[in-house]
């Protein structure tokens, strides 16, 4: 029989997971298949952590998740087109639900995705099994994929067909060493081993960086209780209304045991250092030649459909682009990936995928600005949608979506999550949440979905 | 030719390099040595880094050094028997030197090992370069050692016909969860990430643990300004005399956002949770069959004399014992696995090898009182070194110091490290260093080094 490896079951690898799933449940024939994932529970990113460098087993902790971390975008720009945020939560909620309520939503479609046998899809999913290495063998044509089961302490390898790899590209730090860090005498941490804002109250942070890591953690910083936050960056400021104290200064240059020194001359004294320099595709459980090499872009070489490894097509790989869309661009990805692998979707030649993937990685080049790009992955979409039985997607409708929170943003950073979007799926409206963002400091799934007290009402 | 292969070039690794070095010097012929190590220098823990969690290659931290460590025993039992502390520094100095010095002294040595063409030692070593993983092929009875040169981003294996591990375990964190740690409004982290004590300063630290770490990061924080430090215990307290801000509680039950609780009922706020729980012997990079599996005791089963794998005595493991003699014990069982492959020592039947290591390992198991520890660890070293041309150690001498260190610490935990010992290689008596450890807040070599002021003198 057919085997199918996925590696990883965090949003991408769950989505693989759903894509099997619905085509058998439409009476399609499909491979075995079997996901490996270190972690113990569904979810990558979304399955929170207090752990930080090394996780029980002594690997890297794969999650950068902090606490109290909310959507930083519309939650319907990100809906599954097979499940509604209204099918699984039963009423409208807001528009920026917090960490807990977005895993819930993932481990939710994947919890009602049941088998014909009564089980469940996860019964596919290998969990504490961290994928130690992957060959592919050009005379059998197949790959060993060799794996460490943590429970059993157990390295093991089987034989597969196809191989998916879904285990994300946030979970590897880039961190830059600036002069004077061995001499700094607070902590320095990047972003991936941020976790509790409340570790800096009173604090003055500098937050290395200016894009969506910075602004959040920062901000996080500052509803929390930090007493300054400094954020510096290397080409322009983020630029928004930031709070009093707040202050965006240019590139940072070096620092001593108790100050940090920029780019303007300019120096302060600061507590913490938190580095939001991003993440580093790192695959080093891959065998080389079909390790996907890019840093973080829209339209990455060596993907066709930004998806199917050109060299050996039955390698694939999800969710490595940039994201602005996520949830539902892993979904078209792991639909388009399944139909690949199911026959149903025939590649062109090699030269003709090469030279579609350049294309569209030259057109993503010459962008320059910022709404363009959610027009292009929109586009990159569409694109694969239209090859497979995934739900229609209003990309229109989510473009729009995106410029109203772009535009909202630009108002005011500490409220923009106050807004409400209709939803392009259901065109349900969402509800305002109870509390204000800047003053909802319990962001556990209970407290975001009690009932709105009479006072709550007015906000939003 | 043949060829051997080590891993790590810490103080057990360069060890190896030196006893390969010191048997050409002596025109014996010799394997070619390749020796992989991940850091970019020599010294493996010694090598400060302020980095934690991942390294700027994605992979883990491999030290768990921190600022202002001084050495937590006098230096007179780690001294090497062939480079003392006066050859290398040309005076005498203090016997707890701090970290940086003691990197030096490590460094001196290899430094000084040239090759007959006129190279150095080092160049044996490839660094930048992690062991990915090795395997033996029973057919070839050669070892493929897969290894990631981090500079050119590239895998690659050889043949070796033997393999040294000499990686160390202090490196994987042991990391126990306590309830309520997912919603601690703190830091959390594992003494393997510990840094900067001045992070703590003014704070509230709990220390959960009772060993050398424990001790010594507890003191870290004391002396460098923690408001208050708390430490606990799961079988015993540490019993030292602790400064007033200090107290030693039982075992840690639960924590919740701003206290721990503790198992006498008592419960406390504090800022920080600092995990002194130890470290897993952990080696994914080792084929299953070849991988040592041990606690941290002095005498491990599946090692004859603690160095050789018995099932493949092509395999060697350098330091891996519970480690009261450090430098020197490793220095002993390099110049053993050395003469194992040079064919100079001859290994008796399995059986008798694996019947040899019980005796030890039963003897270890009989043992209640720490003095006997040292002996036991001493005897050890001793029966190494007699089978080889390593210099002789005067033991016994070795084993007053610690029976004397122990007594220094147990009069006072803040001050032991201003007490002197006599060399037991050269005779030499230390000097007192010029400040007092508790008021010595500069631990570099520089500051170290540097003459006594004339006020300093009387200290010690």
């Amino acid at each position: 029989m057919t085997r199918v490896a996925i590696i990883g079951a965090g949003p991408s690898g769950t989505a693989q997971l759903r894509a099997f799933q619905s085509a058998l449940q439409k009476g399609i024939e499909i491979p075995e298949i079997v996901c490996f994932e270190k972690q113990s529970d569904l979810g990558g990113q979304w399955n929170y952590t207090w752990r930080t460098g090394l996780d029980k087993n002594g690997e890297p902790v794969h999650s950068s998740m902090y606490r109290y971390l909310w959507s930083n975008g519309p939650k319907e720009a990100l809906e599954f087109a097979d499940y509604s945020f209204d099918e699984h939560f039963g009423k409208p909620i807001g528009s920026y639900p917090p960490r807990e309520v977005l895993w819930d939503y993932i481990k939710g479609r994947i919890d009602k995705a049941n088998l014909p046998d009564g089980s469940n899809v996860r019964s596919w999913v290998r969990f504490n099994t961290a994928a130690r290495n992957i060959e592919f063998d050009e005379a059998t044509q197949q790959f060993t994929v060799t794996v460490h089961d943590y429970e059993k302490d157990e390295v093991y390898s089987e034989l597969f067909d196809y191989v998916v790899v879904a285990s994300g590209h946030f979970s590897t730090p880039k961190v830059p060493e600036y002069k004077g860090f061995k001499g700094f005498g607070g902590r320095i941490l990047h972003a991936h081993d941020f976790r509790d804002a409340l570790e800096f109250k009173g604090k003055t942070v500098l937050v290395v960086g200016s894009s969506y890591s910075a602004e959040d953690i920062g901000s996080q910083c500052y509803k929390y209780g930090a007493k300054q936050i400094i954020s510096c960056y290397r080409s322009a400021p983020m630029g928004y209304k930031w709070p009093k104290n707040w202050s965006e200064r240019p590139a940072l240059q070096y620092v001593d045991q108790t100050h940090a020194y920029f780019a303007d001359g300019s120096s302060a004294q600061v507590d913490a250092i938190i580095l939001c320099t991003g993440y580093l595709h790192y695959f080093p459980f891959i065998q080389e030649e079909l390790r996907l090499r890019t840093d973080n872009r829209l339209y990455p070489l060596s993907l066709y459909k930004g998806v199917v490894w050109e060299k050996n097509p039955k390698l694939f790989y999800l969710g490595m682009q940039d994201q602005w869309y996520t949830f539902n661009m892993f979904d078209a990805q792991a639909w388009y990936a399944r139909d690949v692998i199911l026959g149903k979707i025939e590649l062109p030649a090699y030269d003709e995928m090469v030279a579609h993937t350049q294309q569209w990685h030259d057109t993503e080049n010459a962008i320059t600005e910022v709404p363009d790009m959610y027009k292009f992955q929109g586009d990159y979409i569409l694109e694969l949608i239209e090859a497979t039985d995934y739900p229609d997607v209003d990309i229109e409708a989510m473009r729009l979506i995106f410029m109203e929170w772009k535009h909202h943003k630009k108002e005011n950073i500490m409220t923009f999550r106050d807004h409400i979007y209709k939803s392009a799926i259901t065109g349900t409206m969402a509800t305002p949440h109870h509390t204000t963002w800047l003053n909802a400091l319990d962001d556990s799934l209970e407290a975001y979905l009690q009932p709105a007290e009479e006072e709550c009402k007015k906000v939003g």
